[in-house]
């Protein structure tokens, strides 16, 4: 077959030794003569998959002792009512930060249980979109926490900067699609989470990473499948877990430290990002309009200057491997989603065929 | 590798072909390129795959028109907190019939939302465990639905009798270990759901076939991925849905239409169930204590007559390539799941098993 780069933003493109792997194993693991989709995950062998990549994850994040990992169904909208859920105390307010589509739509689902205080960062600087520092976010004293999300997939725009808002402040963060990218400073957060379905696995699991004192607070009306407490009291097994797409996550944990943690995929996210807004940026023919600072390692959006030429770009580079490249029907153009999974070659094969497809259509 | 049969009460068995199919096409699906995994669902390739599945389910059960077809997060679990918060409008209670296991946590589950009418039906006849039938059941004129699980797992007791209290009451069920096992007439329920971790798929997806006037009712608490209406104004895409499980599901359906669909099913999984309780009635050896009327043709549960023997009976088992025969902790002794993707073959090594077990050592 055809060497594909998908550049789908999730579901999206998995470690290709991991797949293999899985393919390898899919009807005999371990051995067993079943699937490991098959198996009990009260049994032995299913809580040392559970365990593995429990402790995996823990290393590649330098998780603290004191925070709980959680595996849990429901996606990251579902830890958008799960927060407020959990989170709120006897308080009424918390403070969200409107980056972008998926903080916006944290704030709708919040707005069942509470009345947020919402700070809008979007700037422009330059000409470029662009978002405050947080030490210019005005957070409110009766705040419950404040809920950011640090990369905007759609917007394809990005919070770097780690919160530092002082031990009394509980900061909450959607990390969907940024988890593993880069090194992050666990302890700066109350909550960590993440849908898998884009630097961690396939679609129907979320990681939860919760500092453990702020366990016990759930709302009398949580649904327990998005209790903290309840699931950490059940090791994440409260109801049966989506087992394969944790075995799958625990396998690309594993690829991760085979391939030098975080700090190593950095590295690679930096050149692969640098590669692709060079080439954006070094031409006239594509365009990029955020502000550097802010702009995502995770999901490139760009225009071309003739959106008469979108329908062919997206036809000639399908016709050459380059999948997935559509802009999100909310600002068309295209979009490059360059998580973990994709190698450096395959942000070369893009800018490759972009050169060259300028060349002929420039 | 030795042929396996893998009695585990879910995660449970898939269908050989289909996990043969799934895995020739893991990394290549529909020569793509990439795995069905990575792709996006608002892609018209997962598009098909949602609507192929949807349209046989719809075939295999009948679905009337008025039906609507959800594909969840979740888990049975998070339907004991969605009924209520989808179901309840302005009333405050609900029949909860509390026929074992399951019943009785989908109660405790509801008594965040609601007060339940709990109706016991648990009875013993001639010394045997058995439940009162529909008729005994006393509803509540003032509830909101009926709630009954009509298999439960762990007890190995089934309620087979077809809900008919009329049309202003709301049957709710739910067909976790039964679903396409056998067949249902879908216009006597309000709402049947069903985790996919028996008869449908991996753990991670969850069905829910809910009659259209029941939509839009929705408590403002209800968290949105567990809201009928919004789930269902989005074709079950509000969020990202487990595809991987999705595609699974889709497989499992295509396989039962090929195989003659639940009639054909139906009577394969009454000639397992008359094998296995017949080897057991056979016997001092063994023993099921449920009444003949209520025993469960997906989990058959089993006692020893002598204790001391089940790790043996355990440990010979599995070396024979029977698995996961371990009756739940709750109960002890033994138990065989052996819902649609058990072969009748598979019964018949394990009742052959059971005569030569119990003739080394009775």
């Amino acid at each position: 077959m055809t060497q594909v780069y998908n550049f789908s933003s999730g579901p999206a493109m998995l470690p290709a030794d991991v797949l293999k792997l899985a393919q390898q194993e899919l009807r005999d693991w371990h051995g067993l003569g079943t699937s490991v989709m098959e198996i009990s995950h009260r049994g032995k062998a299913f809580i040392q998959v559970a365990e593995d990549a429990e402790r995996d994850l823990r290393d590649l994040m330098h998780i603290p002792a004191n925070y709980r990992v959680l595996f849990c169904h429901g996606g990251g909208r579902g830890q958008f009512a799960a927060l407020p859920l959990n989170l709120l105390g006897d308080k009424t307010t918390a403070d969200y930060v409107d980056g972008g589509y998926w903080a916006a739509s944290a704030i709708k689902e919040a707005k069942k249980y509470l009345t947020p205080n919402v700070i809008d960062p979007k700037i422009i600087v330059d000409g470029k979109r662009a978002l405050k520092p947080m030490r210019d976010w005005q957070l409110s004293d009766e705040a419950a926490f404040v809920h950011y999300c640090p990369n905007e997939t759609i917007d394809g725009i990005a919070i770097d900067e780690m919160p530092d808002f002082g031990s009394d402040t509980v900061v909450a963060a959607d990390f969907s699609s940024t988890i593993l990218s880069s090194p992050v400073d666990v302890s700066r957060f109350g909550v960590i989470y993440a849908g898998a379905q884009k630097n961690i696995g396939p679609a129907g699991l979320t990681l939860v990473i919760v500092r453990d004192d702020l366990l016990g607070k759930a709302s009398v009306a949580c649904p327990s499948i998005l209790d903290y407490t309840v699931l950490n009291d059940n090791d994440s097994m409260f109801n049966t877990p989506p087992t394969f797409a944790w075995y799958l996550a625990g396998l690309v944990f594993k690829w991760l430290k085979q391939n030098g943690g975080v700090a190593a995929i950095d590295k690679i996210n930096q050149q692969k990002a640098d590669l692709l807004y060079g080439t954006i940026d070094r031409s006239d023919f594509y365009r990029n309009d955020v502000a550097t600072a802010n702009r995502s390692r995770m999901n490139v959006p760009f225009q071309l200057a003739d959106s008469r030429l979108d329908d062919l770009f997206l036809e000639a580079s399908f016709a050459a491997g380059l999948h997935a490249l559509k802009g999100h029907r909310a600002v068309g153009g295209m979009r490059a989603s360059i998580y973990n999974a994709m190698p450096l070659a395959g942000v070369q094969a893009l800018t490759d065929f972009m050169v060259d497809f300028e060349r002929r259509h420039g």
